[in-house]
């Protein structure tokens, strides 16, 4: 559910330098004070390749919200890295919900949701974030439906324990980066990790003692 | 949690005036398409009172954002209109999560996210927004503590409790702004109202079923 290490094993292509350059620009000038200008400061070539491949800045921003969502599939770790779905489950929410964001991270999550507050007026920003959004439920739904195939999760309603886990996260996230504060992410961890235990996983939930639910 | 009957006891002066047409014409005409022409389309009186007392759409904006909150705090339901802390809280969070919006509200659901996301680039955007969550998160640690005080509540951690419920019905309401999609609203409703029994509620943790957590 993040977006580390994105130009990690990345072809260097002129595509993905074009990324690249997208996500530092984004990084350091934000979304409004974002220009192609800026992006192309950012870019090893020349830049008439950018304005070649892109007429406006919205238009190469909708491609790099592609670019992200096709990394996030490439790179979500896949179960078999895991011992079990619990184990996933966790590593998913401590690795978007963890105790400290680095500063360059806050920094390209405060521009992305600053792009997600064009989505209400603009189909092209909507339909990346809805699909990037259809993508985490979807792969959290299916950890859970692992877990239930395993034995360590209960019967629980795999779509809509994902949208609830999804939904928190998000929730956190945006607060983090719309107003500084981070006590709503740590908050969400403690908080989904108490859920998953108590309502989720199975050996957890009998071993917990129901009336004492300050850790 | 949520900004219906806004302007239902406000006194028809010249400030709630502009604030009711700021109102409409960011429902019309969402966060990028406002100009304060178009705000002034709305307002009854002449324009030129508009400009008198702003100079920009932002700064109206946030004085807006102001008068939201101000009437956030007047008309937040308060301990003596509930039964007890249960009812309070299961009724902000079906205030804030319903099972459906008005064509309306979702026009200024999508408008205030638009304006979020501005908030990472611009502090007085900022500001408010973190004061708008920090009035939220208060006011659920509120009837949380009030639920433990009335023996109804386990002995939770208040903040963490409400930061966790905040963040929840945040993200699933940027969400459905965001991206048009209802299920998270659906799914976080659903699951947070579980959360509560199983985890918050003192009488129905005791009576639910621990191998049962498919309602």
């Amino acid at each position: 559910m993040s977006e580390q290490g994105l130009f990690d094993c990345s072809p260097d292509d002129t595509h993905t330098q074009i990324m690249r350059a997208t996500y530092e620009a984004l990084r350091k000038h934000g979304y409004s004070d974002l220009t192609i200008q800026r992006i192309g400061d950012e870019f090893p070539k020349s830049k008439s390749l950018i304005y070649q491949h892109y007429d406006a800045k919205d238009e190469l921003l909708v491609a790099f919200l592609e670019f992200l969502l096709e990394r996030l599939e490439e790179d979500m770790p896949i179960d078999g890295e895991f011992d079990d779905a619990r184990e996933h489950l966790r590593t998913l929410v401590d690795y978007a919900l963890p105790d400290s964001f680095e500063p360059e991270h806050v920094d390209f999550m405060e521009a992305i949701e600053a792009l997600r507050g064009q989505a209400p007026h603009d189909d092209a920003y909507r339909e990346q974030f809805a699909a990037t959004d259809d993508f985490h439920r979807s792969h959290v739904a299916e950890v859970v439906r692992a877990g239930i195939d395993q034995g360590v999760f209960r019967d629980v309603d795999p779509e809509r324990t994902a949208d609830f886990i999804v939904a928190t996260v998000h929730g956190a996230r945006n607060q983090r980066a719309t107003t500084g504060t981070h006590e709503p992410v740590r908050a969400a961890r403690e908080e989904l990790e108490a859920y998953l235990r108590t309502r989720v996983f199975v050996d957890d939930a009998e071993e917990s003692d129901a009336s004492a639910p300050k850790e």
